[in-house]
């Protein structure tokens, strides 16, 4: 047990380490040698955990996913205001998050597969608004698959945008006027009424789902970890 | 008058080449000499147009400002939907054009500042919006300087998405998805109603705007370019 707690914390320490890299120099022009001097593991662990450039750039782009859930909500627009809001806070915050989007963002990383985050955010959008659909949320013209890309594709240009500007000083205020602007298209009055659409939002679902991870691991038998 | 059109013509050279480089190798990783090499001009030419690697990387990115100009239209809403057609059907398929946004878009491109582009799409949004508003086409509580950010910055994220996943394919229905959701909650529905929001409609405005352009060129007496 205590050698994979052990391998766990070493891949964390190599992505840790990639993604630094990959932020300093770009994936174009970083090396995996640049990469194990800075992890400061040898060469057998790296290879151990991953194969090639290309993997340690998937391994830092699938950390954008969620590990934080945010709670179900019984409006699934609310969940995904949350889920939207809850990640520019992260991204504000955690440099790992960040290391990925902008592995994401890279329209230059050539051989690089950008398009993963991209489709599987998309999917948990798609899969949120096909349920507020089914509830009754969305008016009636939505198609949720091309909701879905729009709010996705939005997003990424706005982070992007707030990074150029102020890196990232007034991402939750923008990420809040996109879905001002977004959702009054998409939803029935009586929900939108409803949402809670403010830029203080990401903070307060970060604590929320921080508290039930803890609760969570406080639950978990010892050692299932 | 013959050596100002050379002068032109050499500064165009440089930054096709200058483009052309920093799409395939990145900002970070690009070299002068590199661009000297594949612009075939001496070394005296290049410094006489432009200081440094990021001053060039600067002429890149004032290429994608209008050159091209929208006729103006009664509607103010429509001559920004028309804009942004405009540039999402140039981005399909001028090189140029796309050279620029990428290097806007390049997140790892340190000491670069790529703040320009959102700044200046961002005023040309706002000076429409504001004259939008001023005629009565916008909703009351609408903010133009909140409404042109938001466009801007998901448009850039638009293009982005639909690079990664299809090298631009369907990025004329991506971009006329995002009019069709966040206009609703801009503009009043009389106007709204009479908007082209269609994908072609960056194609029709091309078309109209390079036939503007040559008649303009005709009209002008000889040399005057």
């Amino acid at each position: 047990m205590a050698e994979q707690v052990r391998a766990i914390r070493t891949r964390k320490t190599i992505l840790s380490a990639a993604a630094k890299i990959f932020e300093e120099r770009g994936y174009q022009a970083a090396t995996i040698s640049e990469i194990l001097t800075t992890a400061g593991v040898t060469k057998g662990a790296l290879y151990f955990h991953f194969q090639s450039k290309e993997d340690l750039a998937q391994g830092v782009l699938a950390e954008q996913d969620q590990q934080l859930s945010v709670p179900p909500r019984a409006s699934k627009m609310q969940e995904i205001v949350d889920v939207v809001m809850l990640h520019a806070h992260r991204l504000q915050t955690d440099p790992m998050v960040r290391a990925g989007v902008r592995l994401s963002m890279d329209q230059l990383a050539q051989g690089l597969d950008r398009s993963g985050p991209f489709l599987r955010w998309g999917e948990v959008g798609l899969e949120l608004l096909q349920r507020a659909q089914a509830q009754g949320e969305l008016l009636p013209h939505v198609v949720p698959s091309e909701t879905a890309d729009v709010i996705v594709g939005s997003f990424a240009g706005i982070q992007s945008m707030s990074q150029a500007i102020c890196e990232y000083q007034d991402l939750v205020g923008r990420v809040s006027a996109l879905m001002r602007h977004v959702l009054p298209s998409v939803v029935i009055p009586s929900v939108l009424a409803a949402l809670d659409l403010s830029e203080h939002r990401g903070a307060a679902v970060y604590a929320e789902a921080m508290e039930n991870l803890a609760a969570a691991r406080e639950a978990a038998p010892a050692g299932a970890a």
